[in-house]
């Protein structure tokens, strides 16, 4: 048994959701592990992690519309408001969503769905840089 | 340190929650191990994972009145429509809720609380056969 | 490779979020493991653990009062309604946020980012003392 860690850093640019499937499938591949589980952890409160739809593109499109109503900005009773309307907001969408995910490896593959990738969901209007840990556990 | 991996396979006869505790505590107790994790992660994006009460039934009745009334069908900015319209709200549904849960293993048991279950949480309303990985890490 | 096990008892005062990372980075240290992952499980269903923006303390008020518009008291469909109209609710408000949370340790710190840290989410009003296990694995 043995420990593998990594970081990732990927630039956002604005709100939506970006693809890191490959750069974690990457990660494993270089470990060596062949049978175990890859943690990632995004170091952030206003983006989060989920697994996915990857196939079709309007799956994701239709996410964010949901994701608009279900936390609307400028609510009236917003109090953490100094960083500006979608700061609140991308707190309430993180918690709902993940801020880890743990994947099995097996066969030293990701041990994915068909349709399942993971990505980062960003909750900030503005360009940010995102810092993930992954690490891997197993032989 | 070891690891062990199994997977399940899981019949589903439309929306609703069915409890799987006692097959991933067959995995564990077949594992040998006695202190670790059980990752489980369900490998599709329409039916998710949820630790819930499993003591009374109409909790889970309740649960999931929720979540047809949070997550509609047929809402009119939907794109995703190709599939039916319990596609979108499932993938919805999914997101709100988990893809892995990881449970610590204590004494070779799975340490949850007393009225705790896993379920799968299924979102689609045709039959499905959902597949499961279970990945024991633990000595 | 090791694994190191441990429990916490929080006693909670009514709704709201009580930080419990000195608590669990505390146990990371006892572990002496360097490099690994922290699984924190919480034993109940009407309780759940969030990682969230611990800085501002009105981030904490403003998810507080989003948490009570998004999940009704007294719900005219509610069953599940004997143990008081703050139960039902409670099981929702956890099933939307998370029962288990595993951080990756890194140089034998928990690898949060610069405002993460580490919740139990009480969605009960009165008094209840929680229970968690926190099972550390690495080297």
């Amino acid at each position: 048994m043995k420990t593998h860690t990594d970081f990732l850093q990927l630039p956002t640019r604005g709100q939506g959701t970006y693809e890191i499937t490959e750069d974690v499938a990457r990660i494993v591949c270089a470990s060596g592990v062949k049978t175990g589980t890859a943690t990632v952890l995004i170091q952030h409160t206003s983006a989060s992690l989920i697994l996915y739809e990857n196939a079709d593109p309007t799956a994701r499109v239709d996410l964010e519309e949901f994701f608009k109503r279900l936390v609307p900005e400028n609510a009236s009773y917003f109090r953490h408001t100094a960083e500006g309307p979608d700061d609140m907001p991308s707190h309430l969408r993180m918690v709902l969503t993940r801020s880890s995910e743990v994947i099995p490896i097996v066969d030293g593959l990701l041990a994915l769905g068909t349709w399942q990738g993971l990505f980062v969901f960003e909750h900030r209007r503005a360009p940010h840089r995102r810092r993930l840990v992954v690490m891997i556990l197993g032989e």
